[in-house]
């Protein structure tokens, strides 16, 4: 036999957000967040209005959150593509063979195109706050402080490919950084718009790839 | 003396609908054009909303028609770019000397990034429709069309420059056309968002296009 405890009701804030993020998300997918308003988010939430400017006082504050949710989410798929790619048996002793840099971008680029539902999403809500950013010189302050962070991580990636012997000769680490996002942000425009398919997209990074390494 | 004549008036329909069009470029460059209604439109180009209905009966239709002239326009500035760089007095007889695929495709790639004030209003514009294109597949089909026919004119550039031995060995015109279009794309929000300068825009695709050419 069960016994209930009686507990003082308790909103927990962090599910709340979570589930306006999510109504958030689905907005973006099916109808886009260009026309939607505060009320149309806490309906599609399933709560008032009132409860979600508990939350977020405006709709830009709302994306930045969404923005960044989707981001640590993308973050996590992005680490654990990169960790089934190490050798099974090679994690014990100082030898283990980590994915090369030529691999790591790979996954990192293919995470960043919409093969998937959930990251067609993301990007969904992402382009909704990057056509605020443009207009909006305090929104874009914001917004640009996420590229440095992976441009950074994309230099890393080549400058150890250079370490290694695996680029081919004069490769500019930071130039490469940025090229190569540009040239993901470019094909997932195309992808998104069915110009080219997401497979088409990666096979496009490939040949990319495979011009700035010689293994 | 001059003599007036009395003539009926009469509506200059197209320059009508370049008055519009200009009022959607001045709103795209000042606000952006995700929250502007029709009656905005109308009101920015001086007219009432009954008159603008008469040219466009919707949003979706003013941009499509907002875009096409600024294609034209950036057509002819590209048209114009490419003919500047034909030698002077080359002109005359066979011989003459027409710029390399190579520059042209660099011309071309330059007159699409953010370089100047027109340029960008234009990418505005074309950013505020492919945002209503990826949510509704009917303006999607539309936007659509405007690809191919770029993507055809940079691989028959390409597929000269390989005719001409000037480009790296293995070169596939038709990937390369579709890789150069992406970058520039994604250079161009990189430069909007002012991750970058347009300058290290166009920098980044001088590096691309000198792994892509032997000369």
């Amino acid at each position: 036999m069960e016994v209930t405890v009686a507990v003082p009701k308790r909103v927990d804030h962090e599910e709340r957000r979570r589930l306006i993020a999510e109504a958030l998300w689905r907005i973006a997918s099916s109808r886009g967040l260009e026309g939607a308003s505060l009320r149309d988010v806490a309906a599609e939430a399933g709560i008032s209005l009132g409860q979600l400017q508990h939350y977020f006082s405006g709709k830009d504050e709302m994306l930045v959150f969404a923005l960044e949710h989707i981001t640590v989410l993308a973050e996590a798929r992005i680490r654990e593509r990169i960790m089934a790619l190490w050798r099974p048996g090679g994690g014990s002793g100082a030898g283990s063979d980590g994915p090369s840099p030529r691999t790591v971008l790979r996954e990192c680029a293919a995470e960043m195109l919409p093969l998937d539902e959930e990251t067609r999403t993301g990007l969904l809500v992402g382009i909704a706050y990057f056509v605020r950013a443009i207009n909006d010189e305090r929104i874009r302050r914001h917004a640009k402080e996420g590229q440095p962070k992976l441009r950074a991580f994309f230099a890393e990636q080549f400058r150890e490919a250079v370490e290694r012997g695996e680029a081919v000769p004069g490769l500019d680490p930071e130039m490469e950084a940025m090229l190569l996002i540009a040239l993901t942000d470019g094909l997932t425009s195309s992808a998104l718009m069915e110009v080219i398919t997401p497979g088409e997209a990666m096979e496009l990074v490939d040949r990319h790839l495979g011009r700035l390494f010689v293994r």
